[in-house]
């Protein structure tokens, strides 16, 4: 997979995009990740512009951002698109757009070129929003911003790309995949500071282990999401 | 503000650390974060281990972490604390836990001294839930780690933070602050590529401008997001 990232400030992924799994996955070659400064498409350097009707913060003027979008999607000097029409799927970070979760995430690994926008200050002009396929906010709060959204996007689908993570049950068990929450998980030593590991675990009873921890994943979506349980039964099995 | 992060892979933090808003934080000395790293916590660099009752992935051991979470809250050799009992409020990037709003953010904005840990692999022994404050999720998806939402996390607080954002008016009219989306945006040119910008935002009148924001907040929200509507009139108008 392949993912354009624009922004005014690629520093901010130094970090989480050297280390951990997408740095992993980077290294593996699995993802690609271009970082595109949006400032380079715009004359004076000048990206951000008063809003009109006043207000406070700035607004990203749309011209640089439509042609930064326009760049990634037609044929490079690299050779990398051999058909110059190919239309990556253009996503951009902001609190108005859908909730991501694990369907989302599961839709967009499918893709094999993804534009990630990360808006800032007030976030960019209205007018961007013809060029692109979809808003996706990560959750009902207000960050500096698209940035850091665009990190969690990215960390969520790199850990779905094949290869990425050896287990694939690791990920099949993780919260919210079946929309249940996580069974709780103990390591050694058995008794730590007086709280012991549950007997079962210490049992080799592996029935007797899954049966608990299903009963654990169940006991504790009921108590802190019971939400999740309403949605559960809506969903078909055979989804991928 | 304090904060101290724990984590095994403090190298995330670089980027999302020194740009942007929460690196204007932290030069402003409004913000103070120390990198906590858990390994140093351990003998022979330890901190993971199977899970008791198999299965896939490994648990961040309970010893080096509860031993990270009490040096945060003791007094330190250059004299943080002149109380050696204050104790720091410790929250946990958990998917199991409450999910993050602007509620929470608020609530945690108000603490002198905060402690995060970020989880990695399968997450952390069950056991520390003793010892910590509070789980929070940032979202219904699972990430690699619990690094990624504590740079979620510290950026909404950060931009909390009294002379971090000079315009408080932007933070009060952000999205989800008044449980409402934000309304569109424009900047110039009037006209972008044949779309142009709504007459009203060109009339220089404010009482039509502002009627007309609110219309387009309402009419949004009650569009993409009207969950948000239902939980607006619970809320007491006078809470900061």
């Amino acid at each position: 997979m392949k993912i354009d990232v624009l922004t005014i400030f690629p520093q901010i992924f130094i970090g989480p995009f050297t280390e951990s799994l997408i740095g992993k996955a980077l290294r593996k070659k699995i993802l690609r990740i271009d970082l595109v400064n949006i400032r380079s498409f715009s004359k004076c350097k000048k990206v951000d512009d008063r809003p009109f009707g006043g207000g406070a913060g700035m607004i990203i003027k749309p011209e640089p951002l439509y042609d930064a979008i326009k760049s990634t999607g037609v044929k490079r000097k690299n050779g990398l698109y051999k058909n110059p029409y190919i239309k990556p799927y253009v996503v951009y970070m902001s609190p108005q757009g859908r909730t991501l979760n694990n369907d989302i995430i599961k839709y967009l690994v499918k893709f094999k070129h993804l534009v990630v926008i990360c808006g800032h200050y007030e976030g960019i002009d209205e007018r961007i929003v013809n060029y692109i396929d979809e808003e996706i906010s990560i959750g009902d709060y207000v960050l500096t911003g698209g940035e850091v959204p665009a990190i969690v996007l990215i960390d969520s689908i790199a850990r779905m790309l094949p290869g990425v993570i050896k287990e694939i049950s690791s990920v099949q068990n993780d919260s919210f995949y079946n929309n249940m929450l996580d069974y709780p998980s103990y390591t050694r030593p058995a008794i730590f500071r007086g709280h012991k590991v549950p007997k079962v675990l210490l049992s080799g009873n592996h029935e007797e282990i899954n049966k608990w921890r299903q009963v654990e994943a169940y006991k504790r979506t009921r108590e802190r999401r019971p939400d999740l349980l309403k949605t559960k039964v809506c969903r078909t099995k055979n989804e991928n």
